[in-house]
């Protein structure tokens, strides 16, 4: 476990914090040292005194939640039955359907809703619209606390051929797991909140807080469209004027058991690397001898660029990464996490960094990572195609780190690229390009940050660790400089949830009690002072 | 233009050849030298005095032809629009459809069928049904001469976003040509066979010869199942003991306007490397920088295996080619070939070999090359993916030529990679397979060449090039095996078809005059001594 230094002095007193202050202060002056976030001004004085919460709403509540799991998962498995993939245009429409039918669920628990057009992106030099943004608003009183929700529509492709055990979009139960592409990914947490706002409903209980959503369908590509809706639109239409804390559900516990709420982000430096020999693809006993093949050139590039422990070997890639102080170095030490069971869990046959604890965490959260993705335009599909692709584009990513900026990355990465390819010395075409998005880190001292951990312990009766986290969800940093306000990332899945992944799930647990999670965290949130 | 060395002094006399025998000589020792074709046993003396073919017969079925050419390609379009792709189980059912399709059109020309079980393949542990192959028989005339015909109904994978500009299972015509996967490979030339029977049947005229015929649709799959089928079935049941010559129509011309007939092939030795990291997929945020990830492995593998000059790095791998001589350098200056116009067709920025003729045409035909093709198991799709895939399998393949022996080249290159392997000192599993077809030559000497020379003589006016490919079709040797026949390969495509490819076509001049050439060849065949 963290020694979960992000409780403030102030809130120390009443829930109950075992740690020294001591702790709190060391933290601090580590996060602010090494991580460099941007502090924010906030009060931590409470509306009322404080207490539990209160004995009669919740537990009504949760009762609620218990007695209607079947509408709910049945819920999730409409949401799931619509593939929703974002990064195949094939798949728009039902995109397009997806946020319709979310808008629908919206609409039904009362909140005013938009279907927010955010343009166009470009494949294949055809221009291409996107998914709209929904944009809702549920509740104006000014006496409450705002919460903006944000959460993502799309999911990534999957088809059962990939491995999947069952069918990709078709929810199944077994062993108290739903497996579905999308379970954990965003469609269960999303419909958490739906499911948390109904119950209040339900129990005749007015919402503690007033909530603004933003859900969009393009997160698993890039979230293109989103970012310019935020700053350039949302923002100066007043969109976040009232807004008080932002809270996304979009990441995972560190293990299956321990609940956690994460103030951390790796950052994304993705690149699209192209190289092109012939405008078309060609036979390979007709026309093998005779060109200089794209797929060696890009082979030889992307070999380039890791070793085989993971070393990046980008030059200087390294040089802004935050270093590592001996009170951090500490803090790893105390986090509950088994390596071997993880190791058992993806079933690798030896873990990098030798399978060192610390080591493992720094690297999933604190250093870069460099990963090959794969190849478009080559022989995917089994079978023997003897193809000599004419253009082929390798797909790798960066996950960056404090205080890495994307655009120091992707100089170095481009800068390396380009040595090698000059080393290289092929005829062909060669192109690389990038999107990316920045690192975060948040304040997890505070009182936000607070009422989700009281939150949590109501619900799963221990401590929350505060983690960072491996992946990244650029829009946290956009919605933190969009609202200035204070993010949190609450998490409902559990770690081996498999997003991404083939047979991806969410434990019928995490689902549930993640409903009642919400409703609780919105019931703290509702406390806090205006 | 070859300098048309295969034309016997016999055949000489009738053909208006006006070569001297000097340089058949010098061919034939070349050939003999270099090759190491299985000379056959053959009588050169003719059935009646050399004449034309008939005035009479011919010209009343080429007329025939001319004006039934809206029905060659509606049937076309009906046969392309079946996606028999054979290396997709998912278009099992198309593939089986394919060939009840082709059963259905044998029959209504009168000949016997029978679809023959060739068992199982293994994909991922499962044993899935093969399509059956299409045997027939048209015609049992002691006094006719028996050509046993094969094709296949089976095409590549193609999908519009590969970069079709049409949709690849729809036959379209443009500017003269029919774009649509299998138009040339090989749906157009299999349909000219049936549309040539038809022909003489339209005129009342008698087919000149007894037909035989394996049509299979696993070709683009490795033949799976076609070797056990034609050795350790048909031949022990006799199939093969009226058959005199055995035609095969799956190839193309080696330029655009001049037809050829081809006497050799290479071989193909195709490689599934395997590396494993993990059980599944892993999101590259929550898991980079804890695994050795499968890819970079991979990547590594596949850098190792050929330069950017395309020359294979695999130790050995050029010790058995049959080593160039001076007579067999020359032979290639003075084939029809213009490199500038095949760089422009393909659109590569600078060949390889420097563009020289007599080099590119080497390496098409009579050294090894590797072609990279792609990676089964990695993000393919267009798009920001982002995953660390748990198992990945390269394909690469060397096309083979003479004296290389499949398993001597599958040994050296198991040894190269399982040395570089243990270079690497990867904890991830890795394995590699392989599926090889020996190269195949033929003696171009032989009358039913001449009788193939004289039929693409009456329709293309011209001296048809004696060339070799540098694809490869393996069941060539298995049915020179099984017949104990000479065998040829009679392409009805030109050389810019685009087979295994984007937007593949067939000229409408080459399937219509092809059909034309199936006509005269049968008839030329009919007329050979039996």
């Amino acid at each position: 476990m963290f020694p979960s230094p992000f409780i403030s002095k102030a809130v120390h007193v009443c829930i109950d914090n075992k740690l020294p202050t001591l702790a709190v202060t060391r933290f601090n002056q580590w996060h602010q040292c090494q991580l460099g976030y941007r502090k924010q001004k906030y009060s931590i004085s409470l509306k009322s005194p404080l207490k539990m919460p209160t004995e009669k709403t919740l537990p009504a509540i949760f009762k609620h939640v218990d007695a209607n799991v079947t509408t709910y998962k049945n819920l999730l498995k409409e949401a799931v039955a619509i593939p929703s993939v974002s990064c195949d245009i094939k798949y728009r429409d039902d995109c397009v359907r997806m946020v319709h039918w979310m808008e629908d669920k919206l609409k039904e628990v009362g909140a005013r809703t938009e279907l927010r057009d955010v343009g166009f992106q470009t494949i294949d030099q055809k221009e291409v619209k996107l998914p709209p943004v929904l944009v809702g608003v549920l509740g104006n009183d000014p006496k409450k606390n705002t919460i903006c929700i944000y959460g993502h529509l799309d999911v990534q492709p999957a088809l059962k051929s990939d491995g999947w055990h069952t069918e990709p979009f078709e929810l199944v139960e077994r062993n108290d797991k739903l497996y579905g592409r999308g379970s954990t990914d965003d469609k269960g947490p999303v419909l958490g909140w739906l499911h948390a706002i109904n119950a209040y409903k339900a129990v005749g209980e007015e919402l503690p807080v007033n909530l603004k959503f933003v859900f969009e369908c393009m997160e698993e590509s890039g979230s293109e469209g989103l970012d310019a809706l935020l700053i350039e639109q949302l923002k100066p239409e007043g969109f976040f004027d009232t807004v008080d804390y932002v809270c996304i559900s979009d990441n995972y516990w560190l293990g299956t058991t321990k609940p956690c709420i994460t103030y951390g982000l790796r950052g994304i430096s993705y690149y699209f690397l192209e190289v092109e020999c012939a405008k078309m693809d060609l036979h390979s006993g007709v026309y093998g001898g005779t060109v200089h093949e794209a797929m060696s050139d890009l082979i030889y590039l992307m070999d380039q660029l890791v070793d085989k422990d993971g070393k990046i070997l980008v030059t200087d890639i390294y040089r802004s990464v935050a270093p590592l102080t001996e009170a951090e170095k500490k803090l790893y030490t105390s986090i509950d996490f088994d390596p071997e069971a993880y190791r058992n869990t993806i079933g690798t046959p030896k873990l990098a960094h030798n399978g060192v604890k610390e080591q493992l965490l720094m690297h999933r959260w604190r250093y870069p990572t460099l990963s090959l993705h794969g190849i478009e335009g080559a022989a995917f599909q089994p079978g023997a195609k003897t193809v000599i692709p004419g253009k082929v584009i390798g797909k790798f990513s960066l996950r960056i780190v404090p205080n890495q900026e994307p655009e120091e990355v992707e100089k170095l990465v481009f800068d390396y690229i380009h040595k090698k390819w000059a080393e290289r010395g092929s005829p062909n075409k060669m192109k690389i390009s990038a999107q990316s998005g920045r690192a975060w880190t948040e304040d997890p001292h505070h009182p936000h940050y607070q009422a989700a951990a009281r939150a949590t312990r109501l619900i799963y009766q221990t401590e929350p660790d505060m983690s960072r986290e491996g992946g990244s969800i650029p829009v946290t940093i956009t919605l933190q400089e969009a609202s200035g306000r204070n993010v949190l990332l609450l998490p409902m899945g559990a770690g081996d949830d498999m997003a991404h992944s083939q047979n991806e799930k969410i434990n019928c647990r995490n689902y549930i009690e993640g409903i009642k999670l919400f409703t609780a965290y919105l019931h703290e949130v509702g406390k806090l002072a205006k």
